[in-house]
């Protein structure tokens, strides 16, 4: 009982923090575009009061031109998450194309 | 009325394609992180079951390790995303030390 006043919601405060930088706030605009290029409507509806961020997110346009992403045929056909982590990971495998 | 039954769940169907690439399974699991990283809980109830994975996704040490991603403490502090964001925006602004 004497626990729950002194309880602090400290996932807000991190994902608050986290959502007040730049960077923090693509990370999540990432998210919201996986979550809206699959219609994934009920997820998002609960996404969005949950990370309660009062600025908005950044659009997929906004974002793709924040990392230099060049939007092609090939990349609107995906999640911006999907390309940015086939930049980003070691190019030790030769066959992944698409 | 008659278009009703027509109505293919499109989105299941190109969100069921994703995640059955090695990518899209990674793309999700870094979603996944983001929700348990910051305890978004009632945004992973909704969607686990929305993406109906039945193999499940990877845990962040997977991701990790396929992305070639050395966890130290300051990747510890956020999601991976973040990390992977870093890595693939490019290298024209100097000051994204943290």
């Amino acid at each position: 009982q004497e626990k729950v006043e002194n309880k602090t919601p400290l996932f807000n405060e991190s994902l608050k923090k986290f959502l007040n930088t730049k960077d923090g706030r693509l990370v999540a605009s990432l998210l919201s575009d996986f979550l809206q290029f699959f219609n994934l409507d009920f997820t998002m509806a609960v996404f969005q009061p949950e990370i309660n961020t009062l600025n908005g997110l950044e659009s997929r346009d906004a974002v793709a031109r924040e990392l230099g992403i060049l939007e092609t045929e090939a990349t609107k056909g995906a999640p911006l998450m999907l390309e940015l982590m086939k930049r980003g990971r070691h190019k030790d495998r030769g066959s992944s194309f698409a």
